[in-house]
């Protein structure tokens, strides 16, 4: 944590950032998290003490990012069940499911939430009854915390994997904020560059800036900078010019829900870089936990498309940069058909080529 | 003009804004302009009353556009000349001669800039050897209102041609702003949409933002509601997905060069979206004047590209959004390969297929 400090660290595989974690015990404790809307200029952290803080955290993108998202909600749920402490056990499960089926209403589009609050619940289904209610939610926060440590492993793992495919000395393109931001660890899309260096590959990113929200300038830029990680930024709708200039030897990018088939969900703006990516022969990838997979659906047509408001690009900027009363179209997410992603890059190995069957039978390895 | 007023036109026929023009005699008159650098949120005109005014007028961006970089280097170099006048005739031959020089220099890019210019010092040179000091000016205020006249012409018979390849229901995907005001008159690729509104046909158009200056959003999206034609505002990752919805039967980009065989040099980003168009089988086309090409140059591989103050990502809009001492990389054009646009809509038709034979003959005719 190196709040004040602006000299890059010359190690990328120390910890810089705790992005969020529990602090505390599980009666008082609280959920300590990085304000990511005051990066790159302010370095604030947030304790949340009840459940519509973190719904409002998850919800303003104060913590974002689907594996983040997951963590924070799985938090979120030990803070939602001791309210029923007072009520005894029978309390503390119905406050549980109260403030699961809340913060399942933060946003829609990223599965590890729902996945994070599924686990919780299905957890505590298993606590045996002769648990006090205290100890019920001593072992709700054993298994959040359980829930972020398998994170970091997972992260670490991910980065493993992916790094096989860097090539030293190529550039990587890489969309939103798909890092140490994202998890928490050091990432998921970055985790892959972080591994990479550490190994000792000459690295250079090409950070889009990611509109409307910026997360690549004010969140990617920020965090490679401080790892010391050579990072150029640019504008989303330079990374075409970039990639023809040969720039580009691979693109890598996070994922906030994958279909069966490998269709994924991600940031709005990443099927287009998908495209840009082929255009040029650049291979594209994908890196994600598997608790981003929803094998549910077949496909990505399926998947529900989170809309935030015009405001975010009419006046994003603490200015108005559009005229009053404008339609605004201002999806936050799209989906990348499967057929031009070369390679998902999850903590149980690379699934290519991207198929239904190579999916299952990586998942269920 | 109408500041100050929000109501949409309904007639888009009308001149809705006049973006720049002479007011006042020779002598004593000034260039007047729209300030495009405050809009949507204020409506302010400058009087150019010396040539550095119209220098920092160009370089920032207060007028910008193409056609209507042009038109201020035409104004601007009878304020030059004017300043000689105390010295005769050779004066004012002199301080045209430098005035023009000094203002080549504002941009790189845009040919028509030098073509102005260009044009402004053949016309001098023809200029009658008994024409007293002041009739100099007066010619070379007359040809520099021809210019401006021509422009509209230009404008307009661009939009007529451009129109026949509209399909009535279809959407229309522009990026940056080639509209009224980047011309004296309705713009080149707005002109197409002005123009097929006209004829009545059904339009919606889907504006990119374009960052880093938000040309799309501070301009095209404001003059398009001020003439009633439907806009809906995306940031430029938005495209892609656009496009894969089958929102979008055409897109029509202006240009600041055009090499000999068709590479276009154009708005950053304007590449990419033609990459796009091509993968969703969405023809994209070019709109542009005959004075946009540069038959110098064979290919777009000698067109110059500015590149701009890093502070334009990292601080655009009053807020800083990267974190300190980021490198940036900020070209403010890309060039768009032949293969990938359509046709190129000129005053004297539609060129198709583009290529250099094809262009010549166009041009020629």
């Amino acid at each position: 944590m190196i709040p004040g400090s602006d000299s890059p660290s010359t190690n990328p595989a120390e910890s810089v950032v705790t992005t969020l974690g529990w602090v505390g015990d599980a009666a008082t404790g609280v959920l300590r998290m990085i304000d990511q809307t005051r990066l790159p200029t302010e370095f604030v952290e947030i304790d949340c003490n009840d459940v519509p803080t973190v719904w409002e955290a998850i919800k303003a993108l104060r913590v974002r990012g689907a594996p983040a998202i997951g963590v924070a909600a799985a938090f979120g749920a030990v803070i939602g069940a001791r309210v029923g402490l007072r009520d005894g056990r029978a309390g503390v499960e119905a406050a549980l499911k109260a403030a699961a089926s809340y913060l399942a209403t933060s946003r829609p589009t990223a599965v590890n939430l729902f996945w994070a609050l599924d686990r919780m619940t299905a957890f505590a289904a298993t606590i045996e009854h002769e648990a006090s209610p205290e100890a019920y939610v001593n072992r709700l926060l054993d298994e959040a915390n359980r829930i972020a440590d398998e994170d970091r492993t997972t992260c670490r793992a991910i980065g493993r994997h992916g790094a096989e495919l860097v090539v030293s000395g190529q550039g990587i393109l890489t969309h939103c904020n798909a890092g140490g931001l994202a998890t928490a660890d050091y990432g998921t899309a970055l985790a892959v560059v972080y591994a990479a260096q550490e190994q000792g590959k000459q690295i250079h990113v090409y950070a889009d800036e990611t509109r409307p929200l910026l997360q690549g300038s004010r969140l990617t830029a920020w965090e490679l900078h401080k790892r010391g990680v050579p990072v150029t930024l640019i504008c989303d709708n330079m990374a075409a010019v970039v990639m023809r200039q040969g720039k580009v030897g691979m693109v890598v990018v996070g994922a906030d829900r994958i279909a069966a088939n490998g269709d994924t969900a991600n940031k709005i703006g990443t099927y287009g870089v998908a495209l840009l990516a082929k255009a040029h022969g650049v291979p594209f990838y994908v890196a994600a936990p598997s608790s981003t997979f929803d094998l549910s659906l077949p496909d990505g047509s399926g998947i529900p498309i989170e809309e935030r408001d015009p405001r975010e690009i009419t006046e994003g900027f603490g200015r108005v940069t559009a005229p009053a009363g404008i339609s605004v179209y201002n999806p936050a997410f799209d989906v990348t058909p499967s057929e031009l992603i070369a390679g998902i890059i999850t903590e149980r190995g690379v699934i290519s080529p991207v198929n239904t069957a190579q999916i299952r039978e990586v998942l269920s390895s």
